[in-house]
């Protein structure tokens, strides 16, 4: 071991931690490197010998290789192995010291850690990191959140390996106390799934319902991202769409119909909506990708079942010449919902949590670094600097005025797929959001009177505060 | 006290309890009560002197009361006033006791009450009650889980005071273990939602759509609970729609017009939703029905909205002969997706908990006395006769039929909504579900691609087994 203190160290050495343990010594910095088995350790130090790395075998080892207050950054699987490290670590550290953890956790799990921690006086990190493994390598977005002391105490760090927006400023900031950090995170990958299902569904219009070819579909979404909807993940699918099968007979094969239509998931984006419905907050876009994952699941049924259901009876006329436009706009269209639900999820997420959550802020270190980051991000974050209250995004008058004059788009290719058969769930709920959304009133007028007929739940009144019954079961 | 032991006993006086204690002293049984506080058991004694009650004060009275083994039915409020009951009751109780909760419990408490329970040797039923007072009184639905023993002995009662269905069955039959049976009438709640939902949306494009009257409204409702619909939460539709306001100077005011907007809930929807995401399994029409609901509550915002968010450019064109027998489909429509959803979660989570569900029961059970009671119902129960292993009601002869015939008028009604800019989130979902779950491919292609592109999370192909990787960052 050197002589030298480490200002940092990084437990779990797999391609994440590796990769941050490399960005943070890229910025100057001495880490302390450990795993549990030594293997990693060791192939990390042949592979970075030169490098301002200390490398421990024993966690006893690992902890007094590092300054006081240490600073900690646990990179292991979530659940059990993270509550394995923290007890490891728990009677060696000392007051002050930070934890981190910046794996997928569970929000709630972060804040129980965070209470149990800070009774032994140990700041404990919940830090949602986003970008891969190449973000994390060259400049991840960063949310942490826990004690404010704690977070000052790495802030420095922090900044320095986090990407750097267009203006220069890093991707991360303090997000909030005990599962702020998680939650945030956990709703950036919410909006993902959200992103990609409006992504994949207007491939799928285009493809099935316009019939552009492969080569006309790489294009269309290179154009793309050349204007509002420029975006990392319109990016990368212009480029998939480029890039024929590398295994099967047929070397021209677009790949993705090599690929088998079962989309997997990690939880995280059901995480974002079973907290939305807990907390009570409409969230149906993200919703609906996480549902489109799940039936996509069922690759057997469905196949089974497209031989049986039909479709319907007769065929839809497509303008080819207004049709691409016209799915870009209305693709354009569902982002702005479902960040409006997003951010309308944080808004309750803040209230209920007591959290104090900084909206402006969130959306300026998704700028860069994570797998939303887009074009779009600066437009949220300008919004919030307008009206750091503002109630719904879909209020700023950039994100109204977009509304207003892309939703004849929205509902035409919405219509269109509708009557071509052809599954818009997240699309669809985009436009219905909308419409609820501005609705003054909603037919829940109706719903009350039956909740109070069938089980005299009692309805509020349009023309005075207070609790009613009508007397349903009395002749008139 | 008297010195005959009752048969049953009846922990909760409130509205609840005292039906259900009234309905089952009614069908010959001897029924102890017994409340916290005194002054509801004196009320009910006053009011029914001449039943055989057994009144105690004192829990330890009450248990005595008793015949053995003790069959206790508890009808106090979910969560810790229910805790609080079984620690009182658990001391005086002897092994092979039956104790009944018969609130709305989240089934995941009644898994653990059950396990926690048993370990002491008392059985412990979780039991799903629908129908609201009335049916208390006269016979609900009973969806009781729990040790298979125990129900067989409290089977005699709850055979007697369940509701009958046309054909004499009683609507009551062993769920399962543990928390089948709140589970069970979590999903039975879930689907109530959809149906009010579905029936909600029905009327709004009716109302604001196609522009019939009130009175037309009633008379549609009505006209629709005499065919295929026939349903208690179509009846109520219709009769609720003949009131007029009680309250307000206008008596002619049809009363939904003088009831506020905002749709509340106890939240056993969400559950149903929230455990649909938890277990995998695609729930939309439901999901959007909950969503439904908190966006009513967003009164202030929503006025606030539909002051500045635009609305459609054009003004649609309705058919006014055709369109009523339209939305009428496509509510049917509607309600068979919801329900196809319903029963694949029940498929899901009898995997998943390990609860070998009897589809086919559940259908019966709920032909009468709950809410979601309906002719409809009875086709259900039909299908799983034919097939006790059918996968998804869909594939049903009967049900794929009405998709087949109805699909279209959905697909007109929804495209014709979301036009007219009214929301239709549940019957968009349904129709979005259906093209969903006939399609043998869907976009999740494009998906897999993506998620291996950013992450690394490898895709399955469709001509071999395996997990795949692509080269996305070498150059072609």
């Amino acid at each position: 071991m050197s002589d030298q203190k480490a200002q940092i160290g990084v437990v779990g050495l797999a391609v994440m931690g590796k990769n941050l343990a490399l960005n943070i010594e890229s910025r100057g910095f001495t880490v302390g490197v450990y795993n549990r088995s030594r293997s990693k350790t060791d192939a990390m130090m042949k592979d970075h010998s030169e490098k301002k790395l200390v490398p421990s075998y024993t966690v006893e080892d690992f902890v007094n290789s590092l300054e006081t207050p240490r600073r900690i950054l646990m990179m292991v699987k979530a659940g059990k192995p993270t509550d394995a490290v923290i007890d490891e670590l728990l009677p060696l550290l000392d007051k002050h010291d930070v934890l981190i953890d910046g794996g997928n956790t569970n929000f709630h799990d972060t804040m129980d850690r965070n209470a149990k921690l800070d009774k032994s006086g140990i700041n404990f990190i919940g830090m949602g990191v986003s970008g891969g493994e190449l973000g994390a390598l060259q400049g991840p977005s960063l949310m942490p959140g826990g004690q404010k002391e704690a977070y000052d105490l790495v802030a420095p760090i922090l900044e320095q390996i986090a990407a750097k927006a267009k203006d220069g400023k890093p991707c991360v900031s303090y997000i909030g106390p005990n599962g702020a950090g998680h939650y945030v995170k956990m709703v950036h990958n919410g909006i993902e799934y959200g992103d990609e299902e409006l992504i994949d569904e207007s491939y799928n219009i285009l493809r099935n319902v316009a019939g552009l070819s492969i080569d006309e579909l790489a294009d269309t979404f290179k154009e793309w991202n050349e204007g509002e909807l420029d975006s990392y993940l319109v990016e990368i699918t212009a480029d998939i769409l480029t890039r024929k099968d590398d295994l099967g007979d047929d070397k021209n094969l677009p790949i993705v119909d090599a690929i088998l239509d079962r989309g997997a998931n990690k939880g995280t984006g059901k995480w974002s909506s079973e907290d939305a419905l807990a907390i009570g907050v409409p969230q149906s876009v993200i919703t609906e990708s996480v549902y489109a994952r799940y039936i996509s699941m069922l690759k057997d049924e469905r196949v089974a079942a497209s031989k049986v259901l039909a479709g319907p009876t007769e065929k839809v006329e497509v303008n080819k010449d207004t049709i691409v436009e016209q799915v870009r706009q209305a693709l354009f269209f569902g982002k702005i919902m479902s960040y409006a639900q997003g951010f309308e999820q944080l808004r309750f997420a803040s209230e209920e949590y007591d959290w104090n959550l900084q909206f402006g802020e969130l959306a300026q270190i998704w700028r860069e670094g994570c797998i939303i980051r887009a074009q779009f991000l600066q437009s949220i974050t300008d919004a919030f600097e307008k009206d750091s209250n503002l109630t719904n995004l879909l209020l700023d008058d950039y994100f109204k005025d977009i509304a207003a004059k892309y939703q004849d788009s929205a509902r035409e290719v919405v219509s269109l797929a509708i009557k071509a058969g052809v599954p818009v769930p997240s699309l669809s709920a985009a436009v219905t959001y909308y419409d609820s959304y501005r609705a003054a009133v909603l037919p829940a007028n109706l719903l009350q009177a039956q909740r109070d007929y069938f089980g005299a739940h009692t309805y509020e009144r349009v023309d005075r505060p207070g609790s009613f019954h009508y007397s349903w079961y009395e002749e008139q």
